[in-house]
């Protein structure tokens, strides 16, 4: 080879004016659920329902065997999408309307697409801009199989590539996107009672107060494994991996450190929650929206609470009925000196929200199942 | 959502004034052994077994497929247990008496019931007491599969919640529990030699001398890895994942850092013994007695030495013997200055003795295997 | 037992007077490949290849299902010998020849033999030596689907246990591997195009231009998960994860701290390097040479170039062709106050390179695929 081979760095992602309204991405790659993926995600994020665990439960009720809890569905679905969409972003804005589907199994393939709803530039920063994207999640495409597994919006600040580049300002339509809850059927010749044991006795529909809130007992610190986590995901986003590329200019970056995946916390926290909301729900319905309002490191602590924000009767299933809530992440942060006591949190400690989310999820009734 | 929603904190686990002698808990969750949980502690161990790491060898010998090592199974069934009996624990004080039944195969779905069998209040201290349990894991209830895997007794320490609360102080007997070590049948037709180079050729039967004590030359350094292990096991007690709740009260907790949760060291040493004295056995049979005798922290390197207490035929088999054995853990802390030198360790150092388990093993005779 | 046990020390592995020219190890253990080792490694390299992650599509392609990545069949391969050659090495020389066979899925084992090629003592160093051989991996020995996976050789700077003993100095013959590379039937009735846009448009055979040098744009930062991620190999070798042996002599390992197992930048650069380079490979072929020229730390951030050496038609094969190119590791240290400013690093730090590998792939045309 020659002394000096032409050099080629090729970008990675596309930037502010690389979007046009309209226009479809069909993500690279795919992934394949393994059992390696669902253990290591399932058991990170501490969820506790036995659907998710426990695949005797499973498949007495109805599934076909271990399911997916909704928390990695999100994650894989969603990372499918970064590279095209948030390789070069500054910061994810808001999560929107994100539905579930068919349930995901151990052995499914998820192939994800994304359509272009709207692009505007930045009036204070003539270097960034949002961009609004559908993305839909799909199973086994080109099998008997196929089915949606997750469809939802997002809104996210991407730089630009060139200052002065033209942008393609304007909007588009979402695609209508057949996503259908799938649930198991009731059946009242199954022995659900023989299983109850294996749920917390206290977070069946009948349970939950509007009005009140949950606080989760329990907290687990983040370490260095984000990174590995981030990566198990295939979500390459540099701000989880490189630390170099933060060393060189660290003012550039907040706290001069890897800043973990949003998508992270979102798991912990839904797996936080779980045994106090979570363990006797059939699945997850919607987000209606959700944001991450401040940056997790290694070494913070993650908590988190559920608001219960309404019951509601399912449409068509008496066995079941909808409960509206509101889960919130947070964790602290030392207090500065002379700083007045604050609300929520130890004397010496100021408590700083990471995550909101709008949560819809299917529970169980007591007259039903236990 | 009204402005002051109430709140709700729900306590977890058991106090020691709710343990009622001869109660049952069926614990909640079960927990299916997946490629990924197998995969992950196995390896993590160093476990050098082909039974747990070579499906062809495992098939040979006439097991179903690989293998989960005993110290998978003890670390999965024991964690079913730990919100129901020592989320409240200050100390795990003893293992007693825990045999093995049937193989665990990746596949396998694990349920565990706890008895108790004692409990009492602490002399000197009116907030503890120790709880006395029996427990039983079985795998794939309900199915023609249904077999004991493990069971065993421990001795806990555990915190009252209200000092002035009155114990359900007594005892209760032990349940009578059919477990029988099950072996694959020696069958003189297969070719058992074919294999022997993937074991150890000096790990027979016939080569254990009662009386010898084999320091494991290999050591293993932990992380903050740990944490992930433990979360994996889902075992949730908060001394071993939450910094924050011990930030804010170091002094109670020992050293001011996270403990690493006592079944690690416990398969480490399994594992580090392992090329030495658990490559040939074709399972482990009973631990008598074990404990904990400090705690582990993340940076500490775990070593192991194995003393040989007796060899003893098997009471049916020719194929086999059993081997009596004492297993022993330590790390090493830098010494005080001025410190004497201490016997075992190097200059400067300090050896702690951290575990020590009592344990049988069915070990392959020479004369029928190689 | 009595208070004075007889101490027993096993020794582990080979010192350089045990080595010789012509003998040949059959290795202990073997390794079955499950979904936690395959998801593991697969994911922790950053491979953005579909064949490692995508069931549809490698089942498409004609393969049985998720095809292992070569970086993985190495690292397993590779492992299984490092009791027996390397755990008594002071440093790994070069690889050579190391030819890829059969594909590996999830399920396969692997064992692996070494034959002695080479043993000659160090004129400088009278501890050291240098210890050729050449090593073999199978799959699923003894049955129907036995095939050769891997063979390759490689030289490696072997210790003496005792300074004064005689060497078996000298040479062997290689054998004759039958390693042919096994790829899928390029068949015109399957609807690959289809499926191109999983992997990127740029990457097929016709784009690659022999003198250009791909400077691939991510990097990835390595943690304490290397201690992890080595024993998951079954990698025992105690300066990868015994840190007390180290504080014990820091002088004598470099840098005074654990060094990452060399496996793990070797698959970490053909991850990174997967997107510009592998994702329309349908195999890597051999790897001529390769070597690690500095050592790399928990905390290092690792990048990767790639040379395009050659563009080759395949012998047989209109569908794809041969790419020979030469594979680049490197990491960034600080300079020293007053170094002059280095060529490809930026201002403050000095580039150093860490590895290289001679490396052909298989690589599809955009003429029969997209």
């Amino acid at each position: 080879m020659s002394a000096s081979p032409r050099v080629i760095r090729k970008s990675i992602g596309n930037f502010l004016e690389d979007f046009v309204p309209g226009a479809l991405f069909r993500h690279k790659g795919g992934k394949t659920v393994t059992e390696g993926l669902f253990t290591t995600f399932t058991e990170f994020s501490m969820t506790t329902n036995p659907l998710a665990k426990n695949a005797r439960y499973a498949r007495a009720y109805g599934f076909d065997g271990l399911v997916c809890p909704p928390g990695l569905v999100m994650l894989v679905a969603f990372s499918q999408t970064v590279e095209d969409v948030s390789e070069n972003a500054r910061a994810n804005l808001e999560y929107i309307d994100m539905r579930f589907g068919a349930p995901v199994y151990v052995g499914d393939t998820l192939e994800v697409e994304t359509k272009v709803l709207g692009v505007i530039g930045s009036r204070s920063n003539p270097r960034l801009g949002v961009v609004h994207v559908q993305s839909t999640a799909r199973k086994n495409r080109g099998s008997r199989d196929e089915a949606v597994v997750l469809t939802w919006q997002r809104k996210v600040q991407v730089w630009k590539r060139d200052e002065s580049a033209e942008l393609h300002a304007g909007t588009a339509e979402p695609d209508p996107i057949d996503c259908e809850l799938w649930l198991p059927r009731y059946e009242p010749t199954r022995d659900y009672k023989a299983l109850a044991h294996l749920t917390n006795p206290d977070t069946y529909f009948e349970d939950f107060e509007p009005g009140t809130r949950i606080e989760h007992s329990r907290g687990r610190t983040m370490t260095s494994e984000h990174i590995h986590l981030t990566a198990v995901l295939d979500n390459t986003s540099q701000v989880h991996c490189n630390q170099f590329m933060i060393d060189l200019d660290p003012e550039q970056y907040v706290g001069g450190e890897l800043i973990i995946f949003g998508g992270i916390p979102f798991v912990l926290c839904l797996g936080l929650s779980c045994p106090n909301v979570g363990d006797n729900a059939l699945a997850d319905a919607v987000y209606r929206t959700g944001r991450h309002s401040a940056p997790l490191f290694a070494g913070d602590t993650v908590f988190a609470a559920t608001e219960i924000l309404a019951r509601r009767d399912h449409p068509t299933r008496e066995d079941v009925g909808l409960l509206d809530t509101r889960l919130l992440g947070h964790k602290f942060v030392r207090a500065n000196a002379g700083e007045p006591a604050a609300e929520g949190a130890p004397a010496g400690w100021r408590k700083v929200p990471i995550f909101e989310l709008e949560r819809s999820l299917v529970v169980k009734r007591r007259s039903h199942y236990a």
